[in-house]
Formats: structure tokens, sequence, C-alpha cells
């Protein structure tokens, strides 16, 4: 296309979207806002943007140049949000290290991100003592600590955290430079192979910053953020960026607080002592709080709540109603920053019956600012919004990592025919409410067409004698595939019913409510037990390759 | 910097910041969302979207290409929005002509933007006779008319711009380019010399919208904007893209109403029967709105209006108050896109009384985010924000215009240091409020310092005998410029008063308030009429000149 381009004066300044150009209306605007520490450390916003000069200081000091990877190591902390700044800020990589795996996948990631520097949690000695002889690259230690004596690390430190800074000029000139310069990175484990690394650049992360913002800004009045939240993560820092949320509520000039380590009688303190306003969470964490000793001792009303990381039961997400939650779903994945969709009600939508809206708010939710999100058919083609429709949510918006990094192939495959592919399966309603209804690894594909296992199994489910059901998809010379149910019966019903009858239920279930077309090819077949992953997760996987077997 | 810029896989999609990226949205979530013209026609995004296929057809059936310019002269409609899209969506630029300037600047304007295709409304053609033949680029006229039989032409004419759309297919497949594409152009008019363009890209345009999305979105309260708002512009679509709120507008998916040429009945009628809730305009309309026969038929209550274009007067903003309508100011100029601050309150501020909150109101306002907002001194040193110290306004944000079109040391100057100078002088408090004093041409530089005229004619007019007054600098060997004041008596005090008394007055008062170091240097001077513009406005420029003469 032969457009005209903009032609810039010499002495004009074309702006870069940094990290940086966030905090330019903080500083302005809420320049004595607090931002706090497990409810003890406080400090201001201009305290904070001195302790970035300090943080980067420090690190130049240790030979941390641009280009370079610093890692981290710690739960959500105020340092942890200074890491969010001033790394990326220095033109260095950010690599928030998921101290959740095993030693072995954090050695691999440590590795294969090549970082240089690790600030690294005294309560993570004993894992770092397994993997320090092993770990290539990285040149200095920086402890993290709570405490005023420290334990003995196993490794050679640097220095304490605090006290570097505290020895550290303030003063720090972030320089400009490339907005596709990368900003973070951070590795994402499947059921197989090596962890992945995404990888996101500066400009990626502002755009995900504004969207964020303009969509949960501009929501009629559920859900809704504003300048006078105040904002406590509960989804881990290490984890995709805390969904983006430590950004967003630094540029809003929030105030903001910090919990440390996840701990259900901690974060119920500091959500009613530090009246918190907006969090978001995954849902086991929230049912660990409303079913905690202490949990009648926090007033909940006015704590809106983002819910992801896995679908919210429409009970849960009713009792958390009941209590005054405000909850809601986000949808995003570590390949995405995160957000993708929101589940922000309409004004007409909180007229409904509590049970109606706790529908609607498990919904996966609407796109925001500049997300194409499609469902399509196995041929790339997108399908109607018309709430049943079903096939893969693909995707395109300015902040999706661009590969999984040194993975040529797994980078391809993501973004095949140019979308990236969320390996997530659902469909889209008028309203454009995105449901998601199955991984697309589950799915059955029969003649061409796509049938849900989720919901087969919640059909075979429905049946008095069923204890626990798995749908997989078989080899089928005809339909190329077809489901099988593998059931386990409850113990009283043992031997008094029959895979047919079963089979027989379920169909007649499938064409009554009509949500496969396919699926009246359901077999059934009972098993003694399902296959389980080390975590207790039913695994589909192994049941294909032992039917294979 | 040796940044490290993030890799792209081949198939990834690097997703360009283009204006069509600000309908995935609202196609699809707010499809049958209606967009009206004058309370009459009435359709929907979704044909929003397919007629601007059709106009981008017509206009490539009259050989419209990227990189082309497309002009329009139309009031406020849904026509203006659709080349809002349309036209910068094919690769094409847009230029809004400014149908308040006279033929010749007009005419000149569609020169210097080489203007290739122009769509004028009919109300134009006498205008347009008159300048047609001198109109060097022009190759086709679009006919815009809400009449059914529209007036004889003094062009040829290409055709009637619904029977264009409606004889041109509504697939068009708007390709992605550079996101540094100009999409738009301007003219903004100065006291001397041509009109200067201003020209923005779509990278501009589409950061301009998720900042002032993201600023008025997350307004704790007052002046919010918010998805079930209905929007209505009252500054005009020439008018520095009538201050970037129809692609706000759009990308929300809010309903909006286009008004046509403003006449104060008909808007009125349309904020009452729209239910219009979001509207901006200057303080002469407002006034106008508030002082009109028929006003007190109309319920503001509700009305959000951002005021801009000029100082709100403060009397003027507790009138509005007292009618319910919820306004406070906005800040920019053409050569800003235009929105750089907002003057939204915080909760605390809206149980002041209904004077201070005018006040406050009648700010400037405070940064949206990416906003780099400076007071500076003549060496460019940034000035403290204690609501005191003043200076020129300058500023950095990703949506400034790169300079004047074809006009190298205009561009220079404007960008000189680095920084846009917005010729504005002002000062900023310690909760970022920025309040614009002077025009730094109206500025009285005096040992190095500036004082404002503005401030100082303030108190000249206290005094009881002052029935005007202008303060201009005028050259001293010293101090390099010193105060004025040109006084015109109220006929009762002429021959009562002595300049001296008027002086003595002045210099106690400037000393008492403290508004100024170097006032007190001020000197009187009574005449008979101070100089004015053809439009009636002091003219300090005439007034330094015949001293200097």
């Amino acid at each position: 296309m032969p457009v005209k381009l903009i032609q810039s004066t010499p002495s004009a300044y074309t702006y870069p979207l940094l990290i940086k150009q966030l905090l330019h209306t903080p500083l302005a605007t809420a320049p004595d806002q607090e931002i706090s520490y497990r409810g003890g450390l406080r400090y201001s916003y201009r305290e904070f943007r001195q302790r970035l000069g300090r943080l980067a200081n420090t690190l130049s000091a240790l030979g941390v140049e641009a280009g370079q990877t610093v890692a981290v190591m710690d739960w959500d902390s105020h340092r942890y949000l200074e890491c969010f700044f001033a790394v990326p800020m220095m033109g260095a990589i950010l690599q928030t290290v998921n101290v959740r795996l095993s030693a072995e996948q954090i050695l691999y990631t440590l590795n294969h991100a090549e970082a240089d520097v690790v600030l690294v949690n005294e309560e993570f000695f004993p894992l770092l003592a397994s993997i320090a002889p092993r770990l290539k690259r990285v040149r200095h230690f920086v402890l993290i600590s709570d405490e005023a004596a420290p334990k003995a690390a196993p490794v050679t430190l640097a220095g304490e955290y605090e006290a570097l800074l505290g020895a550290a000029a303030a003063d720090y000139d972030f320089p400009d430079f490339d907005e596709n310069a990368q900003a973070t990175v951070f590795y994402t484990t499947g059921t197989t192979g090596e962890p992945k690394g995404v990888y996101f650049s500066h400009r990626q992360l502002v755009l995900h910053t504004l969207s964020l913002a303009s969509a949960l800004g501009t929501a009629p009045g559920q859900g809704r953020m504003h300048r006078e939240d105040v904002y406590m993560p509960i989804t881990p820092m290490f984890h995709v960026h805390a969904w983006g949320f430590p950004y967003l509520a630094t540029m809003l000039g929030l105030r903001q607080v910090y919990p440390g380590k996840y701990m259900p009688d901690s974060l119920l303190r500091l959500i009613r002592e530090e009246k918190v306003t907006y969090s978001h969470c995954v849902p086991t964490i929230l049912h660990m709080l409303l079913t905690h000793p202490h949990t009648a001792e926090v007033d909940f009303s006015g704590w809106k709540v983002v819910i992801g990381g896995s679908a919210l039961p429409q009970a849960q997400a009713i009792a958390a109603m009941k209590r005054g939650i405000d909850l809601f779903t986000g949808y995003g994945m570590s390949e995405t920053c995160p957000v993708l969709t929101l589940a922000n009600l309409n004004s007409a939508d909180l007229e409904l019956a509590t049970e109606a809206q706790a529908t609607l708010r498990a919904k996966t939710g609407r796109p925001m600012p500049l997300v194409d999100l499609r469902v399509v058919d196995p041929h790339m083609a997108e399908l109607a919004h018309d709430g049943a429709a079903t096939g893969e949510v693909v995707v395109r918006t300015p902040w999706l990592t661009q590969g999984y990094l040194r993975a040529p192939e797994a980078s391809e495959h993501l973004w095949d025919g140019g979308y990236l592919h969320t390996q997530d399966i659902g469909h889209i309603d008028a309203r454009g409410f995105l449901k998601i209804t199955d991984r697309i690894k589950d799915v059955i594909k029969t003649a061409g067409e796509w049938t849900s296992s989720l919901a087969l199994e919640d059909v075979v489910g429905k049946h008095e004698a069923v204890h626990e059901v798995a749908v997989i998809g078989v080899p089928d010379e005809k339909w190329g595939e077809r489901p099988l149910a593998l059931v386990v019966l409850k113990p009283d019903f043992d031997g008094k019913v029959t895979e047919h009858t079963i089979r027989n239920f379920s169909a007649h279930l499938i064409e009554a409510t009509g949500i496969s077309r396919h699926g009246v090819l359901l077999q059934v077949q009972f098993v003694q037990a399902l296959a389980k992953t080390s975590v207790g997760k039913i695994n589909k996987r192994a049941m294909r390759e032992e039917r294979l077997g």
C-alpha cells in the first residue's frame, strides 16, 4: 500500500511506548498516594519513583546492561512492583520465575532465559541450593528477606535488596529506546515437554494496560475500576504479570496493597484493614477465602474481583455474590499478556435474579478494545455469534507473544494462519459474550465438526448411577472420531445398570437439548477408575493413549 | 541502547494500530446499537460497518487511492462519522475543512492539502462557486444534501452521497498498512500568516482514543464516561476530530447522535428527546443553550459536558451546575489531536460548595495517561508543582502533530528543544491540576521571569474608575520588558483620577497578593480605546506594534 507516512520535523519527539511512560500521570496527579506491603511498610509514589532509580543503580553496579535478564523469585511485594518497572525501564528483561514449578523446571527456565542476575527470597534457599551448581549464566544473587536475620545463603550474595537500594543513588535517567524492546519473559508449562518461554515488549505492555483501563473504566457499573479503588493482587506476580493489573493500578495512581505470600488469614485481614476494593484471583483462592474460619469477620461488600484461570462454578459465584462480592470473569492465558475478554455486566443485567446473573458473570466475557477474537471452524472460517456455533478461539491483539522463546516449531504452530490459537473451544453469543466450553485437545472431532467433551460429560453425569465420567474421542473409520464416555459407577449401582442404559439416557438428553449434532454417537464403557495426573486432574491424554495402546 | 528486540515468528500477526481496529469491539459487543442523525435517520453499528464498505467502494470508483486526500465540507453528521473511518481505513487522508474560514482561506487549505476529492454539503455551494475555478487538484465533487431536491451545483458532481453509497457494494476488505500512515489533516489559523496544516497518523488517533477512554472511564464519578452513555458532539467535527470523541464513542459502542448544523433549538430538542448524556462544547455554545427561550423545557440533569476552547467563566460554570449539568474542563489544541488534560473531580471535591467546585471544574485539568506535560522556564527547566510557579506549557504525548505541513521553520519552532510548545502560560498545583493563565505572546518577560498580563489586568480592573484595561510588555533597558497598562476610564471618572492613582492602587494590590515579583514595575497610561481585532478580541499585538512603531 503506497500510503503516505507522516513526517516528523527533526526536533519532534517521536514518542515510543515505554513502560516508563505509564508513570507520567500518577507522578503528576497522585505523588502522595500510597503503596504498601502486607499492611506494614508504606511509601508514596514519589518514593516509589526514587526507589526505581535506586534499584536501577544497584543493578547497573552489578553489571546489568540493556538486553540482559534479571530474574525474580519472590512473593507479591512492593519489591516485585519495583522490578516490574525498573528492570525493563533500564532496557533489561524481567524474568518472573514461577516458584511453584519443580526445582528442575525452575533450573531449566533460568538457564533457558539466560538469567544474569537473580533476586531471590530466602524462602527459596533450599530450592536454590539444589540447582545453583547447574545455573549456567547467573553472575549475581541478590537476597530478598523480610527478616532482620536472614538465613544462611547457599550461594555468594551480592547483598540484600533493601541494603543495596539504601546505598544507591535515587537519580537514574531511564533512557528512551525502541518500544519493541523485550520487557519480560516467563514460562508456561503444558502437560508434556519442557516449559515454553513467552515474552512481551514495552509496547505490548503499554497497550495492554491502556486497553484494560479502557475496558474496566468504561464498564457501566458492575466491576468497573476507577481512580479511587484500592488494589491488591491475589494472582501471583510471577504469573502473566499478575494479569497486568500492577501496571494498570500504577498508571491510574491507585492505592496499592501487596500481600506477600498468599495466606488466607492475612489476605482476609488485608481486605478488611486496608479496605481493598479491587482484586483478581482463581476460583480456588476465592473458595478458600469464603470457607475460611475467619471469613465471617470480613465485610466483602464493594470488593470487586476478576476471576480467571479456570471456569467459575456457578454455585461459587452465587455464594460470593451473597457475601456482597462483585465478581466476574476475565479470560486470557500466558501467551496473551493475558487479558482478552471481561464479563462486566450491563445495568439491565443487574436486574436479573442471582442465578441468571451468576451465569453471565461466569461466562468468559466480551473482548476489550483492539481485541479481534473469533471462534473458527477447522478451516479458520469465522462462526456466527449465535451462542451455539462452537469452534476454536483464535485471536489478534497488539499484546500477544510473538512466539515461544527459541522454539520455532511451537511458535509457528501457535500462530498457524496468522492468528494466535488459544487451544480453547467456545462460542460467542449475539451480545459478544464468549463462553469457553472445552480445551481443543479434549474436543471430539466428528465428521469435521466439534463436540465438547465437557458438554457430553455434563449430560452423562446427570444419570443417578454415575459417580465420575470422562468423555474422550476415539478413532472411527466412518466419523473420524466418535465420543466414548468412560464411566465410574457409584458403588450402590454397581451391576444394577448397563452401559446401554446410560447410553440411551444420554442420547435422549442430547437430542432433547440439541447440544451436539453428533453427540448421539456416544458410546459408554464402565471402568473402575479414571486416569488422573499427579495433581489429581483427569488425564484424558493417558486415557486416549491407553485406548490406542 | 543495545536492547533486545522481540522476535516474531514468521506467521505471527504484528498488529498495527489502525483506525479500523477500533471497530472490533463495538461490532462484537454492540452490533445493534444505534447511530442517528438529527433524530431522524437511524441505523445500527452493523449497518454503519456496511456503509463504510460502500463509501470506500464509492471513493475507489472515483479513483481515490491510498495516500490521496479526501476533503469533507459538512456539518456534524453520520456521513462525517463514516468519513472519519472509511477514508483513513482505505489508506487515504481525510481533510476536515473548517467551513467557518473565509473562502480564500478554504481555497488555500484545499490547495495546500492537495485535496483530490471534495464531499460538499450543498449549503456551501455559494462558497464553492467562488473558489472552484482556482482549485488546483480536485478531480471530483460529491454532493451532500438532506433535501429531496438539492440546489443546482456550481461544479460538475460525481453524484450524491446517498445515491452513490446505495449503488456501491458493502464488501470492502480494508487493508493493513503502516500505522504511521497519515489519517487526517486540517488547518489551524493564527493571527498572522496563512493557515498551517497539522496532521495525525492512525497510530496517533488510536492511542489518543485509548488514553481518552482510560482517563474518562476511570474518573471516580464526576464526568466519567461509560458504555451506556449517549453521545452527541457540539464541537464541530471539522475542528480537531471533534476533540477525538467520535472515535472514542464508536470504540465503546455508545449510542450516538449527530446534530447537523448547530442550532440552539434543535440541540435542545435532541438533548431532551434522545436523552443525550455526554457532549463537549465551547463556553459560548453552552451559554447559548442556557439562555435560549426554550431552555427551561430541558431537564439537563445527568448531562455530562466537557468544556474547552477557551476558559470557562466561573459564573457560567455555576449557572450550568445549578441546571444539573455535570460540566468540567478539557485542554488541548489543534496541534495536540487534541486532548491533553481533563478536570474530572475526585469524590471529595464533590463535597465542596458550588463556588469552590466551579473553580476546580474551570481549571484546565490533569494530564491523561501517557501525557508528559510540564511548565518550564525560558531555559526549559521544569517548574515546581506548587500552584504558583508559572511558565510555558510544553508537552510530549504519542499523539502530537509532528510538524506543520510543508512548513519546516514553523515546525522546528513548534518542537524547539524536543517538546511541543503550546504557547500557553500556566502553573500546576500539587494535585496535578494545570491552570492556564495566559498566552505566551501576551506574557511580560521581566528580568528573565514571566508575569501574566491577565493577572495584572485583573488587578487594575478592580479599580472603580477602570472601564477596560489591557496590559502589555514594553521594552525596557534595565528589565528587558516592563508591564504597561493601557486603561480606558469610565466616562464618569474622566479627568477625576490620574494615571498615578491607578498605578499606586495596582502596585499595592500586587504586593499584597504576591501575584507577581515584577508586577510592581507596572506603568499606567490612559487611552481613549483599546485596539481590537475584526472579531472584537483585544489586539495586544497591534498595541505592542504601535508602541514600538
